[in-house]
């Protein structure tokens, strides 16, 4: 009998449902010895949050995220809410001896994520950040690939995550599906939404970043703020480009926008070592590109590995279909899922913990600083 | 409140999983009438039935088809073993006043499936054939673009299925996962196991075929058979290709085979009408390869579509997450799934019925007899 | 000092322009003992014979082909002319003691073409025919591959020589740059044109073809044709299918048309072995496609090779830029002068020969013997 | 009749031959009133050059720059020697009344460049500078479709230039193939070589650049050095990266290194326009990708443009052969000789003439200026 893990879910946006997909799934296609019950939703809107726990099957709903905190039925936190919120409600439920499983970017900068990692290490409890993309089977393996040494020393990391959803200057900022424009809400634009991710891919494949120059724009000046009716001044990046170093040596290079017309969600990065490189594109995910330069010279190209064997040789692809049919987004969600359930049955905590999250935190901090003082900014 | 739709399911491999999860899914995603009931699995192995029940939810298990034909509490048969037992069950299962889906290909052979045909009809149960791909989003779209006219008067139609896991000698046939090996079990190899994936949905985007010329092979005469420790004869084709002509004038080429080195699953096709051209590869099945000649003409190019908009533009894909974030295999038949029970709804039935997928089985009839007689055959 | 070769060019049209082309270029990029002089051109437009003289810079132009053939100072009689005049003049040349190098194909039927061989081996003249693809670097590493052993045992041979430029119906038959639509200069349609080239890589890379089954169609039934001002019927072959059997045991599927929407000059072949599988497309000649089952499992994945390296380990690459640079088109029949003058220099022929060549036009034969009979046809 | 333009090349490396190349094939494809005369080559090797005279028709050889300047007979000096020998010659040769055609990049630094300038334009002789690049047709394309306002606002432009032929420290530095290794000669490293070619793109395509930040790396600090047989210091740039500003309010990223594992010459951009976007890549020059907002929302897609059609409507391609077959490296030099002769024709010079290219030598010292002071440098 697998025991149950009773989560409270706060928030109901995109990422509420690609949680609960995740939660729902995972014990279907992993073997783990706790199961997710879905417990509570928690939503300001009552309506609204009835109607997402009659669509996902939550128990009961909840309208004051203090209130979910606080029932003793609740084993786990999920954060889903605007990265304004994370700090306040990770710490209460941290506080009330929770599990805490946080959306990314962990906060709305260092000093808030230093007092979020210190409340979830004083409590001692198992703690989480959705960063998923480190559970797309072709990411994963490239971390595996890296740590085998098979890459050799690391000259270059580079890593784009280009949107253009923004482009249109109707587009209101603010209130509900539109906070990420809203600096309030979110902090940053896109730095803490795109480059998050990317800066987290990149320190877990290659290490910790020393310093940086960076570069943002704000292409719409104003826009009609959703919540006011009133045009504002818009307050967030909707570009950032840095330049960087590794710890390692290695030279980065990374830039994210929502005005790269033609692209929905690239996500790309690649890696180049003295022996083999690596490349990977969100956009189609089940793929790792590969260059081998031991392969024999005239026949040395890069590799298109569809990422779906079914032998136990790629990360996570032995859970699913059979070859040659990929899985999709959402299964980085349901992996991660799996690997933090497991995370408490073995007493490994599943990664990133908030500690190593706030690493990424740490960059988008320097990265933001550089921009606004034109200088070279130390990772600190 | 949604109304309960109780499923039986007999067998538990591969297809097993996949409806599986596409009944627990569609509810979560799709605004529905009904809601899918786990009621039963049926398999001979207890204790491998038992697993699947608790792994998947279902609320109790049978060891023999025909006891759950027959329990009162169940609404709807799913037929998930090898081809040489769906004629028997569906026919009993409409008998018995309960809706079929059948995995596919429908039947053995035509005689069969006219069988089947006839007692669903004559039931007057609500019926469907799995061919999952027709609701791989890239494909629907296919579809509609062909009947708004877009690609104008068709010349031509080729597809290819191409795979390489029976290559080894060692492989042996016959028993469970093995069955496709075993032409008692299957009746054709890649005949009906793939090129009736091929056929299905060149007919429903293309229209009939009247006649074929084709060619079949067996590259390893002799394997070990698993069920009785003999070398045996090998009876199944492991390679299949066939000229044809559709009755649109357009002209088919199809190919199937296992001993394609280098591709797990690649299901590809390619129309070419007058005003444009459509291209698709199961392999990176969210994108939609469309060239236009009306664009132009300096600018044309072949435009890789990525169907992940959430706009209700690409069919299916605003129930998933948001642009630029594909999905995968699996969700083919949650759309089945949420268009079967639309067709409940609505009274109108989803696509393909037994009538439909009984084309399918005509043309795979005379591809294999063209290839023994080395004549043209025509499709009856 | 080089030696001289004379050369007399019958024809100016697009092949004239490419074979010129090579002409200069060869001795510029290959160390040679012989190299061509640009002695005569050939055409029955006085004007447009001296016009190409002065861009190409042949020392003189004839009229007549008879008198070309005649004269003392010409070595070697190169045959760009429409299908039906290859015979004659080839014939007419090997007995007036000249080397000869046709435009493929060889002739308009094999009856032709054994007269052909018959004249050029009785004469003992060199002769060679322009089957340029076999010299795309890509292709010819190919070749390499395959006689390495790389490859294993062959199980498919897939080809496709796919175009778009004749589906207007106002597009007229005959004359000039549409000769090839008119049956009695052409001698068929897309299997005189395209499919010949796939078929002389498919017998150079894997042997001979024994038997053919093969459906062709023509979809705009009548057109004016240039020369006579009248609508008539179109006798040629606008699309051609056909699957068949290689000696060593591997099937073929093979397919050509101009009706192709989005696709240009769509050559592409792929050979799937045992061990491993090559692809390739004239669309991007430079590359070549590869897959080696051999590789570690996880990290099979078909390579793309950019075949541009300069360390001499990709056939003929090294005599021309840096690593990544690529070549084009033309440079195949650079190579093809290159390896015909090497020849001379070295008494081994350079392939094909007109006998080597013949091996197509029996394949070809066949085809539309199958197509005309629709019963499968035997290569004799 | 066409008139003469004696050519006398200095140098005979790689451009060497590439330059040669274009002149000796000019008049074959494009219709123009003067024909490159191959006079003299100069090299301090006189069996070097005389070898190299033989290969590509040089009608005579010298072995003192100073003297094929001073010769009467000379009406064009082209330099193809390495960097810290363009200012002299180009200077001597202005001084002596002769057209300059010089290597990129223009000169060591602006200074030198501003001098050199100042020469051909005191001279009032022809003059022009070979970023080939720009006539690659996809690229010219690209031009045109900007100036044509098809792509909108401008918001980013990204280019990068990998290599991955210097990563072996057994690799010296110095001398003959190898002075782009050696400081003295080359000035600097990619950014010199290679970064030098994405900047004149960008500017040409997108305008001036107003500052930038940048980072440069030299991965292997000490070499053996082919002249002295001594280790020493490496002194040039092995990878740079940079990010800017551009005059109209896009932003810039550009990266450049030898130390790409998998990337031979992999120079690629792409702009981000409000209405489109744009991309290419030099690995598939005959390629241009192109999105366009405007199309149908479920249809739009990165268009795969093969640049291969023969009505006028592509640059350059309807002197090549057919659509479909595509062209080479080279190719993008004989379009630059077709067109400087052109630009004698009609007096309008061809781009970029020295002061055009002198704007790519500004950026450069700011990059390199910027990389050492690690401080936002402004393009003066």
């Amino acid at each position: 009998m697998t025991k149950p893990l009773n989560i409270g879910l706060i928030g109901y946006g995109f990422m509420g449902k690609a949680h609960s997909n995740a939660y729902r799934r995972a014990n279907n296609f992993f073997d783990l010895k706790y199961h997710p019950v879905l417990k509570a939703i928690c939503a300001r809107d009552a309506v609204a949050a009835q109607k997402f726990a009659d669509t996902w099957g939550y128990e009961s709903i909840e309208t004051e995220w203090k209130k979910l905190v606080a029932r003793k039925d609740i084993d786990a936190v999920d954060i889903c809410v605007p990265n304004n919120l994370h700090h306040d409600i990770a710490v209460a439920a941290a506080k009330a001896g929770k599990m805490v499983l946080c959306e990314k970017p962990l906060s709305m900068d260092t000093k808030e994520g230093l007092k979020m990692v210190a409340a979830v290490e004083k409590a001692g409890v198992p703690n989480m950040v959705w960063y998923n993309y480190r559970r797309v089977p072709a990411v994963t393996m490239a971390k595996q690939l890296i740590d085998e040494g098979k890459l050799g020393r690391i000259f270059h990391y580079r890593a784009v995550f280009l949107q253009d959803w923004t482009i249109s200057s109707d587009l209101p900022q603010g209130g509900n599906a539109l906070w990420r424009l809203d600096a309030k809400a979110a902090g940053s634009g896109v730095t803490g939404d795109l480059l998050a991710h990317c800066i987290d891919t990149a320190l877990w494949l290659n290490g910790k970043m020393t310093s940086v120059t960076a570069m943002t724009e704000t292409f719409i000046k104003e826009r009609k703020h959703t919540l006011t009716g009133k045009v504002e001044k818009v307050a967030i990046d909707d570009a950032c480009a840095f330049l960087g170093r590794f710890e390692n040596g290695s030279l980065a290079t990374f830039e994210s926008t929502r005005y790269a017309r033609g692209h929905k969600a690239l996500y790309t990065f690649e890696i180049n070592g003295e022996k083999a490189s690596i490349k990977w594109d969100l956009h189609d995910l089940h793929r790792l590109q590969y260059f081998d330069h031991r392969d024999e010279g005239r026949l040395r190209g890069w590799r298109s590995i569809h990422v779906s064997d079914h032998d136990g040789s790629q990360p996570y692809m032995d859970h699913w279909w059979v070859p040659g049919l990929q899985i999709g987004y959402e299964h980085s969600f349901v992996h991660q899922v799996a690997d933090f359930l497991k995370g408490l049955e073995t007493g490994k905590p599943a990664e990133p913990t908030f500690r190593s999250a706030l690493e990424t935190q740490k960059v988008c901090d320097a990265v933001l600083a550089s921009a606004k003082s034109k200088q070279w900014a130390k990772v600190k």
